[in-house]
């Protein structure tokens, strides 16, 4: 599903996260508990997650009206992950967690993602919430609501999206009218309500957005909520039904063994997190790790279909050298042929990449939450808060991609659900939407993250990629051959950006914000391969020259493509702009 | 489904197909039969065909052990489609045919596959297998199979493949034994036989590629056998079984609806096409033809989700200009966002691209059938047979984007089985695979298309595409202003192509063939861009304008694309040939 090996260097011999258990947060351990989480999560994701993968993808939640009922080896899947202690893993040790370093934890996820991203998105959005809880809610909320989650008894969802209100969470109608005893009582509809309303969990915590009347317009009006499928009584135990239930279930391309429904809320009993009108503060610092989750799934499933189709291609038979001629020699395997070789490389190239940023962000939290200093964190921050976008994009593009090309390299017996890879294209085409689609990534990295505080974000990456360059020309060889070229394209970068803002024309700027995505996306993923590759030097074997050859097939292959994305920026090309609506 | 408006332009404005009818084939046709059967093909689509698009999706044929059972609305379509006399629409009036210009049917065909691609199929083989028996088949064999296939009595199958033997034909095991009396014993096994075993026809003609002991190894050994499902009696009648069967049935992610099985020869009674071991020769007449109809399929799916996406941006409010502050103006439909115009304005650019090079493609088939001299109808083989491979798999990559487009348009809608696009999606990614994949079709245009006969067909291009210029030029505006660049682009590939094979390194040359396709695809649609901005030079009005901004789009964020595909062919990069095997 994953590479063992893979992550071990980018953990230990890339990031070298082991240094951080210096630190305080993480001074209870070591080398050894990370390596314990890591095997225990591959194990978990072997014996649980893996085997039910295909049969809850031709077995979806049913609702006969009345109840949603989910194949049983979900359940199972779930149990066992709890009682491994494994819902809390980057929790707070005072709230019961195992406090490990956000990248451990993040790593040993990605053995349950690859294995069976539906099942895993129960517990994603269990730990989200949860953790969002601990950060905004009373030590009543979590005592009441966090703990059990943890113990894995409650589960938990995130209740954003309205029919009406999709990448617009400014015209959500869902309101909540305060009660005299301090609860709230809830009246509205959401939509695409993943893994709400089923029986795996004794309770299902709800986090809702709704508007409390009297409110500001707009997303400054939106407030937090808890709203149960069950209430709790005082001494913890399950209390009356809430007034929350389904309409239906949504039947999607893929992730089909995940629960996605339509709840509607009909005075349904509400806690309300934290000041009233802040919810959407507190959504999106849950947001932000969201859309890095999602990420790591988009690179989770583009990992095992790499790893599937690399074996396939090891195996299979078929045809012989372009420049052989005698039909009478035996086949060579396909993993002989120059374009299946390009298939998986470019497979490797998308996946160890995207693999790479997904850990470089999630250190970046480790830093945040463990920094000595306010200088520390707020680097960590500033340089956080730019990537996300492209952590969350960039993987649902190329990772998808890489789906594709797994697809292909198995000819039609990838076509057919006999195999894996068709499954994993379908389950992974979701990521460029969920949490904020390509298209909303793209405006919040060029409306937002690129020109927020005077451009320190932008500036603050910039100064880390001249670091990797001046360590890539330190180490020589095929880093500093490399180097040259990720210095030009992020300068060219850099002043596309500044002529796009002097321009003054922010309709034009932003009309081609996806193209900015996507070329900042490749640049990146180009420098997190040029870290890899100053991180291989001097080391020989296999592995290391898998790293280097995939390093250079990124660099000349595909970070080239962004030199059309930035001319037409450059260019502030109004075609898509200027185009009118009775012109399609 | 279709835009007849566009057909209209195509087929008459650009392509003056009407001009056709003064070439003796023709000369029974008029715009008015033409049209009859444009309109005829787009309410058979919608009547018979749409309607059970997702039901077959949802209901794939089941094999109970014995029989195989298809949703009854497939039946139906195609007995109106044969009853309608459509089977044999660009077929010879002396075996019934209507003798219709290849242009003009693969536009009608077109509606039904955008309706329903699975049962389509069933169709579509039928009428390659009945073109390949009337050309190379004995009076007898077209009596008995052809004429029954045109009456919708009997349908067909073409059954190349074997598990062993998918791109490599060379290596089919399936053998024919002469038997006395002339006919041939099958034994063997077939794989991915699409349209094989239902009850939906009388009869199944299967045309099975095997090999006659004895023959000489390799594609050269190769011959073509008609294998009935049941065998026919001198009076035309049905009569006994065959022995062909299936193993069970194989389970696609997309094209659900038409089956797709293993086929088992034990001993069955074939009949030789043409002559022994020329069975390559006779597939491959038919497989260009395939190869083009995929082609049309791919492109029929992009269209019609791009139809739907464009009416669902239309509808669906969501969100504020990108500037405006007020929270509480009104939602805008998305299709003023410039991003949401950005994908459909893609799409428009690739399926109407798409379309307009296949409809070309089939006039050049035309003008092969209908010419009046040797250099006429040679100049017309030359650009059919470089196009081919194109025709074949531009439209399976970029028509796919359309589908992954239409998609994102849509939302999280677009992802829900609710919607039709995400079943346009899965269809769609079948045609990358099947009638030779991408691989297999940048090896026939780079290894093949482009040399043969001393380059012949390049330059045969490159005439063209100077003329299409050269008219660009002369009708000035837009077209003027877009025409350089293709000059450009094109000057730059046939350089690059001259350099990679001055190299002698064929290895290399071959290597970067699929980025070789790619380019040369992208170009070639330019080239068809540019065509049509000059048959709509001095037309105003909606329609005009917006081909015209769909070829700027093309020409501004499309044609680039090529510049570092070029470069890495140029560089005879040998990133992905070096790959060794134990570095993944």
């Amino acid at each position: 599903m994953l590479s063992r090996r893979d992550l071990d260097f980018l953990l230990y011999e890339w990031l070298r996260v082991d240094e951080l258990t210096k630190r305080d947060r993480f001074a209870e351990h070591s080398r050894e508990t990370f390596d314990a989480v890591l095997e225990l999560c591959e194990q978990l994701a072997t014996r649980y997650f893996a085997p039910h993968n295909k049969k809850s993808d031709a077995n979806e939640p049913q609702f006969d009206g009345e109840k949603v009922t989910v194949i049983g080896e979900v359940k199972e899947a779930l149990d066992a992950f709890a009682q491994a202690d494994l819902v809390g893993m980057g929790m707070d040790h005072d709230l019961g967690g195992a406090q490990l370093p956000m990248t451990v934890a993040q790593a040993a996820f990605a053995w349950i993602a690859a294995a069976n991203v539906s099942t895993s998105g129960y517990v994603m959005l269990t730990m989200a919430n949860a953790n969002l809880l601990a950060k905004f809610g009373t030590p009543e909320q979590i005592e009441t609501f966090v703990k059990p989650m943890l113990a894995g008894r409650f589960s938990g969802t995130m209740a954003l999206s309205e029919t009406q209100a999709g990448s617009s969470l400014a015209d959500i109608l869902t309101r909540a009218e305060p009660q005299p005893d301090g609860t709230y009582r809830l009246f509205g509809s959401k939509m695409w309500i993943s893994g709400a309303e089923h029986e795996l969990t004794e309770n299902i915590v709800n986090l809702v957005l709704a508007k409390i009347p009297g409110g500001p317009a707009g997303t400054k009006g939106i407030s937090l909520f808890i709203v149960p499928k069950y209430l709790v009584n005082d001494d913890g135990s399950i209390g009356e039904r809430n007034n929350v239930v389904i309409a239906g279930l949504n039947h999607k391309m893929g992730q089909r063994g995940i629960t996605n429904t339509v709840l509607n809320f009909d005075g349904a009993v509400g806690y309300l997190v934290g000041e009233p009108h802040r919810g959407i503060t507190y959504m999106f610092t849950m947001m932000n790790e969201a859309r890095l989750g999602v990420g790591m799934g988009a690179v989770a499933l583009g990992y095992t279909g790499y790893l599937k189709s690399v074996d396939y291609a090891r195996e299979r038979p078929q045809g012989r050298p372009v420049t052989a001629k005698d039909p009478t020699t035996p086949q060579i395997p396909i993993i002989e042929h120059a374009d299946v070789k390009r298939m998986l490389l470019a497979q490797k190239a998308y996946v160890e990449g995207g693999m790479a940023l997904l850990l470089y962000c999630a250190k970046l939290v480790d830093v945040q939450h463990s920094a000595e200093t306010d200088a520390e964190r707020d680097a960590a921050t500033l340089l956080l808060d730019i990537l996300t976008p492209v952590g969350k994009s960039w993987p649902s593009q190329w990772c998808l991609e890489a789906n594709n090309l797994a697809i292909q390299v198995h000819g039609g017996y990838g076509y057919t659900r006999e195999y894996d890879v068709e499954q994993h294209y379908r389950d992974n085409r979701l990521n460029a939407i969920h949490e904020g689609t390509h298209g909303i990534q793209s405006l919040d990295l060029l409306g937002r993250k690129v020109t927020q505080r005077g451009g320190a974000g932008l500036a603050a990456l910039g100064a880390a990629i001249a670091q990797t360059v001046d360590a890539a020309n330190a180490a020589g060889g095929d880093a500093a051959q490399l180097a040259p070229r990720l210095s030009a394209t992020w300068e060219r970068l850099v002043e596309v950006t500044a002529a796009m803002f002097a321009s003054g024309d922010i309709d034009a700027a932003l009309a081609n914000s996806v193209a900015y995505l996507e070329a900042f996306g490749h640049i990146l993923v180009a420098w997190i391969w040029l870290e890899q590759v100053v991180a291989c030097n001097g080391r020989t074997g296999d592995f290391y020259d898998g790293k280097r050859q995939a390093a250079r097939y990124f660099f000349r292959s595909e970070l080239p493509k962004t030199g059309p994305q930035l001319d037409l920026l450059a260019a502030l090309d109004r075609t898509s702009l200027d185009m009118r609506d009775s012109w399609f």
